[in-house]
């Protein structure tokens, strides 16, 4: 069991790695400008990979015996199994496709799990110079500034996110656009910003009030993000009601007033 | 006939105006969070009408022979012809929906039309603090630095922006959603911010490469974007491909190179 001060360390610790692969990705974005499209594309491969080698290497030399899953080290050596032990999962650069655009939704996420609960979360968007940090059972902040999720009481005049993911089959594709065909009825509008992470963030901090998403990377999206919503009064689960499951690739965020008219909304969804 | 003087400071004037009226729309965006859902939407009408009054009182003030077209104006007077005289045409706050929630994609939009050409454009967002100007044939700029469209060459590629606007009869819907659905398969991914006159500007400085919206509130939402899209490089033309008519309430943007292909996708999709 983690001390409070040895969280309060992890998340400095976190920070820390995460200003400095903020860096990266700053100057990396403001290149995209400069390259030719395919350059962009090796581009966020680069930055991809020097943020994810250099936010592990400062946390693997900290906490040596910490275990670590991130989205490039997935990538190269299959999935790495969620276990009890201190768990880092990095997502070095969420929101690629806009790094590539140069669409400023972009961050860094860093998430520590003890016990396979969310204990540390740090999101950073480096472009709008926003830090979200949250420590379990400590509140959630925006750049030192205690959050909260909204206190929107009525799905009608409730803002929604949601993503449409890469996936270009029929069925995905039409499961998408029919739920948000039947969700549009009940919603007053929906926001489509790209980065998962900082759709989180976003609820947490009340700018939306509700959001969902299946078929995403992996937990290095949802691990900070899930600890932010929670931490600012908000709920974390899974679209069809049930608990979250932090390997399942599907998440469902709002206040405590919205969770059950959301989900079965989304249940009359598709 | 304008001149390059003239145009030059009608655009010191307006960028005045913009910046005064970003202080007010700034200092409610933060109150949001302050007050109750309801007093948010008080609040959103209270900004509206301050920064519409204090840009035209200013502008009027400046140039009384000059005429004036706003949303305010319009909801409480009914709609004023454009005809060549020069003219003001103003949204005082688009995204109103963000406004109320703190998601920060707010500004004011601030065009000219002379002979109904756009020939001044400024549209700023005070929260990320991103001011875009141009001038008719003098090029486009974000925060004083020269902006251009996208060099995307493939739709498939290609980061497009619409938003699923206000009305939420079937056909409408159906229409909206049917028409992502299509172009899902044809596009790299979408986006949607909440406001029409920045997803313009973001066609301008090419961090989407393609934005279609039908139905919006008039032509305060484009009057100020549209200069901006063809100033940076880029086309403004109506979603079917026919020429741009600024009453029209329809507007689609892209690159030089992608117009041909997004007409015939949107053409495809309903």
């Amino acid at each position: 069991m983690a001390s409070d001060d040895s969280l309060k360390e992890f998340l400095e610790t976190a920070v820390d790695a995460a200003k400095k692969a903020g860096e990266v990705i700053r100057k990396g974005f403001y290149q995209t400008k400069q390259v030719e499209h395919k350059g962009s594309v090796d581009l966020v491969t680069e930055t991809d990979k020097a943020c994810e080698d250099l936010v592990f290497n400062l946390l693997k030399e900290r906490y040596p015996t910490h275990k670590f899953i991130g989205e490039e080290t997935t990538a190269a050596y299959g999935v790495t199994e969620l276990t009890d032990e201190p768990t880092w999962i990095v997502d070095p650069l969420d929101g690629t496709t806009n790094f590539v655009h140069g669409f400023p939704f972009v961050c860094i996420s860093i998430g520590l799990t003890i016990g396979k609960v969310p204990k540390v979360g740090v999101v950073y968007n480096p472009i709008m110079e926003e830090l979200f940090t949250a420590i379990h059972g400590q509140g959630a902040f925006l750049n030192g500034n205690p959050i909260k999720v909204s206190s929107q009481p009525e799905l009608v005049t409730a803002l929604l996110a949601t993503e449409v993911g890469t996936k270009r089959d029929k069925g995905t594709v039409d499961f998408t656009t029919n739920r948000i065909n039947s969700l549009l009825y009940k919603v007053r509008s929906l926001r489509m910003s790209g980065s998962c992470a900082l759709n989180l963030c976003g609820v947490a901090c009340g700018r939306l009030d509700l959001f969902y998403e299946t078929g995403y990377g992996g937990p290095w999206d949802v691990a900070a993000g899930v600890l932010l919503v929670e931490e600012a009064g908000g709920l974390i689960f899974d679209p069809s009601g049930k608990a979250f499951d932090i390997t399942s690739q599907r998440v469902a965020a709002s206040n405590s007033l919205l969770k059950d008219v959301f989900v079965e909304a989304l249940a009359q969804s598709g």
